[in-house]
C-alpha cells in the first residue's frame, strides 16, 4: 500500500521510495530478480496489447472473447512491475532510465495511471469500436511512461 | 481451444499440435518471442509461487490477503505458456527438451492438470492450512512437466 502525501512530491517520493523497498526487497532475493520480474511482466503484457492492437487496426480479425481474454490478461499484469523498481535495480540489464528511480511518486501516479485504463479494458473489449477507444487510452498511458522513464 | 479426441494419442498430438500452431503462431512474430513470451509467464508466476511457499514453510508471516493476491497472479498465468510452444521454438535459449515437442498431447494434459491445482489455489490461500496443502499440490503439478520436459 502507497500512502499518499498529498502535493508536496518531495515526502510522496520519499514515502513510497520507502514504503516501495522495505516489502518488495523481500519479494526478490536480488536486484537482477527485480528487472527480470518487471521485464517479465512488461513483455506478458506487451503481447497482449499487440493483439489487440492488431485487431483495433483491423490486422487481424476482430474476436470478442479472444480480445476480452487478452484485456483481463492485461489488467491483472498491468499492477505488478511497479514493486519492481527497488533500490539496486537501477543497474545491470534495464532499459529504465536513471530517473524513474529519482521519482517513483511520478512513476507511482502513472502506474495508477495506467491501471485505471486496463480496468476499463475488458468491457471494452467486448466491442470493436469501444476496445479502440480503450487500446488507444490504454496506449497512451503506457507511452506517458516510456517517454520519461524508459531508453527506448 | 483444443479439440478432445478421446482415447487416441496419435490423433490427440495431431490435432493438438495442429490447432496450437496455426492461431498461436499468428501471436508471435519469430519463435524467438515465443520463446520469451513462455519464459516470462513462468519468471512471473514462479516468483508468486515463491512468495507463497515462502509463507507455507513460515520463512515469511503469513498474509492471506497477499496470499490470495499471488494465488489470483498463478491462476491467470498458469494459463499461458502453453500457446507458446510453436514449432521452431525448440532451438534457441529454451529450456524445453526436444520430447516436449513430440509429446504435446501429454504436455497439454500436464498443463490440464497444472490449471486444476492453480484454479483452487486463490480460495486455499485465505487459509494457512490450506494453502499448505494446495502449495504442495500445485508445485507437484510443476514438477510433473519439469521432471519430464525442462532442462534443469
Amino acid at each position: 500500500m502507497i500512502a499518499r502525501t498529498g502535493t508536496c512530491p518531495g515526502a510522496a517520493a520519499l514515502v513510497f521510495g520507502t514504503l516501495l523497498a522495505a516489502p518488495a526487497m523481500a519479494q526478490f532475493a536480488k536486484p537482477e530478480d527485480a528487472i527480470k520480474y518487471r521485464q517479465s511482466a512488461f513483455t506478458v503484457m506487451g503481447n497482449h496489447m499487440g493483439r489487440l492492437a492488431a485487431m483495433a487496426k483491423g490486422e487481424r480479425p476482430y474476436d470478442a472473447a479472444a480480445a476480452q481474454s487478452s484485456a483481463r490478461i492485461i489488467d491483472t499484469i498491468a499492477k505488478l512491475p511497479w514493486e519492481a523498481f527497488v533500490p539496486g535495480s537501477d543497474q545491470g540489464k534495464t532499459g529504465a532510465k536513471p530517473e524513474l528511480f529519482a521519482n517513483l511518486a511520478d512513476v507511482r501516479s502513472l502506474a495508477e495511471r495506467l491501471n485505471g485504463e486496463t480496468g476499463k479494458l475488458t468491457e471494452a473489449a467486448g466491442n470493436l469500436d469501444a476496445m479502440r477507444k480503450q487500446v488507444g487510452a490504454t496506449g497512451a498511458a503506457c507511452k506517458a511512461c516510456h517517454e520519461k522513464y524508459r531508453n527506448m
